[in-house]
């Protein structure tokens, strides 16, 4: 399993999609886009209704403890897709920093994981932000260090000046 | 949990996104169309590269083994979400009607499942495949009686005649 | 040229999608949700930014001074590839009502269009709106009657019983 | 008017959408990705039906007649926006190179237009052609070097090492 930490337009979808072109096996990638994609609309607009996320103006995100305890119940599925024998890459935003990735290494106990730093430099992260142009505003500045915060991994890329493709075959070279 | 289960074009994620409307907990929509999203691209083409998934020119789909088991390693993960506390609804196309049906039953053993099956007229569909105009052209008319081939099911509701909020209504009035 | 007005949710782009399919020669298809999206991406998000357009709470749209000017330049250009010889169907929210029309037949001059008028059950569309799940909730209902106000049609079709494919034969017909 | 003109991959869309968020007035963005979403879904899958656009299993693509006629009179309605008052910036791929561009210069004649060449590295856009998922594999490469053969440019950007809002700013620093 491989799991990719970086804050928002910090590259992270485009190294997924290049490190399942470029694995010969087929891996299946998640994250925080397709778990937020699978809740009921009502709790996905990032209005805080129900106190469940929130897209704060200045690009913060505020998760309530609803929102953590079904996020929870996804984690561990996932880990049991890993279990069960499929091959998974997992791009998050660790807006928890550390105690992000301890509830991810409850969820996997047992299983082998590959822990990617994805870090990208804010200002450019931000101009990546403008130029997809669906993303909220400020949300990549904002989460560019805050969700690397007392993280540990197995490698760090930095997609500054560095392709997706390249990033991803770092990454796979470090797969073994 | 609850499963549909129906043809392409039937109706099945207009109704799952009015159950997650209607139903006050927030509930989880995966499903066939999310597994595939979450493939490599050159195995979600269609065009049966590695023995994967082909999607033929009169609207049938051909799956292959490999398919098969990294779908199986995803019906499990999706089992531990509920079994983890996650109120999931899934819509599935059973290409293998009973034995489809049979390989979700295996996975969510000792967990309660309403099996709701979506019909909806074999023309009618064909019509709005046309009218949605991102799906492969008869798929509609070959699934709309091959994938209810000795299933069962708790409710069985049809969108031919009935609004998608109004069948999302009947299945929530089943949940009792 | 054919341009049909209706409420959101009423159908139209299902409709579209059905002309294009139906008509032997190809039809281009433009509207109101493809001029929004040529906008900048601040002045295409509702919050009334630099009174440009506003999605208010309750499902109504305000719409500025210069989002019409930029709109009557739009409209001019559809214009022009009639008269240089493209076949254009538009699906347009006339939110002024007969106003609207009025805007559009000045741009026309000496163009043949057949006016269609897409009507839907108000309670229906707002339940198609859950359906689709990325709309604006409250705007199907709001706009229901109001888009057809002093409006004149030289056909009229109504989906809320009436499938998008046979509305859209009904258009193809009366072309002749 | 801007009309920018690179391959596949080469970074058009991006700058294209940092270029409405640099610049303080709104400018309309249209480019071959629009006017293709306009065609029919059966003219615009890229098979080659009746004799329209296909996209070789190379990268190659091949343009019939009937596409070309209908694009002049879109180009035609894309001036005519801009005669209207419109700021309009255009994405575009020169299959034809310098006749490409000659088409273009017939349709908006008397009209003033900053003519911009985005380059970006054959290898490095066939990552990104990866890093997208959603294009057609080799055409990123087939395309680099043709597009631009023959055609002449106020301003040519480099993409492989510069940020989309980069070539934005340097776009807009042109426009005076």
């Amino acid at each position: 399993m491989i799991i990719l930490n970086g804050g928002s337009s910090s590259g992270k979808s485009g190294i997924v999609r290049c490190l399942q072109s470029v694995l010969p096996d087929p891996w299946l990638a998640f994250g925080c886009d397709s778990f937020i994609d699978a809740l009921p609309a009502r709790l996905r607009d990032g209005s805080g209704a129900e106190g469940w996320i929130e897209f704060a103006d200045d690009g913060s995100v505020i998760v309530g403890e609803r929102f953590r305890a079904l996020e929870a119940a996804w984690t561990t599925g996932i880990a049991g897709m890993v279990r069960a024998g499929a091959r998974v890459v997992v791009d998050d935003v660790f807006l928890g920093g550390a105690a992000s990735q301890e509830r991810w290494r409850k969820a996997l106990d047992g299983i082998g994981v590959l822990w990617v730093g994805v870090r990208c430099d804010s200002a450019v992260a931000a101009g990546r932000e403008i130029a997809r142009g669906d993303r909220v505003p400020g949300m990549a500045a904002a989460q560019a260090e805050l969700v690397h915060q007392g993280v540990s991994y197995d490698l760090e890329i930095d997609t500054t000046r560095t392709e997706s493709l390249d990033c991803a075959r770092a990454i796979a070279a470090r797969l073994g």
